[in-house]
Parts: C-alpha cells; structure tokens; sequence
C-alpha cells in the first residue's frame, strides 16, 4: 500500500473505482481521463494527476486500461485484510452502503449494525445490535470503523464508548464536532449544511 | 438576500450558525473569527472573508457580534419564505435533521418523510407517507428539496418522478449520478467514497 496519498485523491480513487466496476466485464477496455471527470464533474488534468499518483498512466491514443487501473486503486486503498465497519443509528440509509460492501472482493465489511429500538425490522445482511451492546460488540468483532448517525444529545457519549472499544475512524453525520484522541480519524459530514446550501443555491437558480 | 455567494461558503456558514446559535442567549456576546475556525477546522481568514462577503465586519479587540452575524447569516442564506424540503429512504438519519428544522424560526421545513415499508416506526414529528405517493403529496405540499436515499437500482426511476413533481434541489445519497435538467440543483454525498477515505487514512495512521 503506499502511503499518504491526499485526502481528495482516496476518495476520488473510491469513486473512479465504482465507475469502472460497472465495465470490468468488457475485455481489454480503456477509458480516457476526460470521461471519468465528466462523470466526476472534476477535470481531465485531475483525473490524470490522480493516476499518476498511484503509479499509473494511460495511452495518448487509447486511455488507460479499466482492469489495470481497478487492480493499482486496490492496490492503492485498500488493505490485505478486510476491515470491519458498523453503523450506529444509522438505519436504513446503511442498507445500500452494505449491499455494496458485501461481495467478496470488498475490502470493507459492514460487520454490525447498532439500533436504538430493535422492535422494527432490522437490516437483513448485516449482524444487528442494540446500542446498549456497542462496546462487546465492537471488541469482539474487532471493528475499526463507524459511521455515527444519532441524535446530538448522544454523540459526545457514544463517540466515546466508541472510542474506549476501539474504533480508530469516525463517519461523523452527527452536528457535533466529537472529541476524540488525535489517532482517531474523524470525517465529518453535515447534513444540514448540504440542506441549507442546496435550498440556497435553488433560489439562485429560480 | 444576496445572490451567488460560492458554495463553500454558503456552507460555512450554515456551519457558523449552528455553532453561533448555541451563544444566542448571551448577551452582547462576541466571537472571533479564529475561535470558529478552530471549531470548523479551518483558517481564521477563511471566517473572515466569508463574514465579508454577507456584509459583516468585526472589531479587532472584540471579534465579531453573534447577534448580528446570526441575523446577517439569515438574510443571506434564507428565504423569507420557509421551504419545505421531504426525506425519501432516508429512515432515520432524518430524525436528527428534522428535529433541527422544527423550530419556528428555521427556513426550512421538513414537510413529509416517504418510506418503502409503511409497517415500522416512522418519524414522530414529520409526516410520513407511502414512497407511492410521491408525487402526489410533493405536488400538493409545494415541496422543493429532496433528501434521496433509496436502493441504487431505484435512484433514477425515483428522481424522475422527484423533478417531474416540482423538486429543484435534491441532496443525493446514492452512489448514481442523477440525470436531472440542467435547472435542479443536485448536491452528491458520496457515503461509499468517504468510509474508503477513513480506512485508508486510519491504516495509514496506525
């Protein structure tokens, strides 16, 4: 794996990745930069940098080759072993991300869902927990990741019994910034800040 | 309200707000531009040209006024009429989200929440209704903005219906990149791409 590659770069490498996997059957396919970034909506050169960083390069005349560049992204993102992820609260908005996760290939694993109420119907492939079993669970499954989606009156305090249990990275959909040890990775996303931007930009538009 | 602000901005500012708005019973309370950039993760610069932009100016031993940047920031961002904006898929995650918007000042609204499966808890404060009625009830209730997260495989047969009802800003969570008029604003919150970027750099920091 190398290391350190931007922040950027990873997510777009996960991106591009999906693109392509929707080609891989076709055989010997190439792709030029400009079709991902319009896909994207990024730029050519970007796309081109992107490559460059993972170590590889296209043909002026023919693009680049879809299997090689799925093989050098994996190469690039992922680890040897798979990782094992859960979500906390967030329901059923985790149910497309853990159908895309469950193929063999994925590096990823949705290895638990947590709940608050396990009376309503649950998340049908992946291990389902109540909140209160959160820290057994995460030890035992040695889970590393999560992705936190509960009211904000809880998050200080589930992040940290998050934390204590042994989760190193943090998709935080929650408004609050959480306090965490600096070797946590937290990647922060604000829901109501999309909101409020797109209402704005709607206007603009109308 | 002042048009065209860029993106990032609009953004941020939604951000301030929410962190200002913990302050609002202070009185003559002030705030400088590097303790929000703190709290936001970004530069103390960045706070103070965004502030420029919507027309507020800070003193250089008080910092800014939290009144009356939570005032500017509405008339910049908001509409003097509430939107109403709908969840569709989006299960819990919303509870957060909708419980920000219910207060009586807010300029969104979360009108209606559609689900697949009618047959578990729903949302208390919001109304919710059948994915069937789509249509109908955005047409009805003159909702504009639209939170998208179902199955992949519905993503385009359910935007089509979404534009044709009147949607012209939909905050996308699906991993399919809409094919919408070139008028409807779409935001893309790519969840697969970002749980990738944590793996990635928590490997890289352990």
């Amino acid at each position: 794996m190398l290391h350190s590659l931007p922040e950027q770069t990873v997510e777009r490498l996960s991106q591009y990745r999906r693109v392509l996997l929707n080609y891989q059957y076709l055989e010997h396919a190439f792709i030029f930069s400009h079709n991902l970034a319009r896909v994207l909506k990024t730029k050519p050169a970007t796309v081109r940098r992107d490559f460059m960083l993972i170590g590889v390069t296209g043909d002026v005349h023919k693009g680049y080759s879809i299997s090689e560049l799925i093989n050098k992204i994996g190469d690039a993102i992922d680890d040897d072993q798979p990782e094992k992820m859960c979500f906390v609260g967030i329901g059923h908005l985790g149910k497309a991300v853990s159908e895309y996760f469950t193929s063999d290939d994925k590096k990823l694993k949705v290895a638990a869902s947590f709940y608050f109420d396990m009376s309503h119907p649950l998340l049908t492939d992946v291990p389902c927990y109540s909140i209160t079993q959160l820290s057994e669970v995460i030890k035992q499954e040695k889970i590393f990741i999560c992705a936190l989606a509960v009211p904000r009156e809880f998050a200080k305090e589930i992040s940290m019994i998050l934390v204590n249990a042994g989760i190193i990275g943090i998709l935080n959909f929650t408004s609050v910034q959480l306090q965490v040890p600096a070797y946590v990775y937290v990647e922060n996303y604000d829901i109501i800040a999309k909101l409020e931007k797109i209402a704005y930009f709607m206007k603009v538009k109308r």
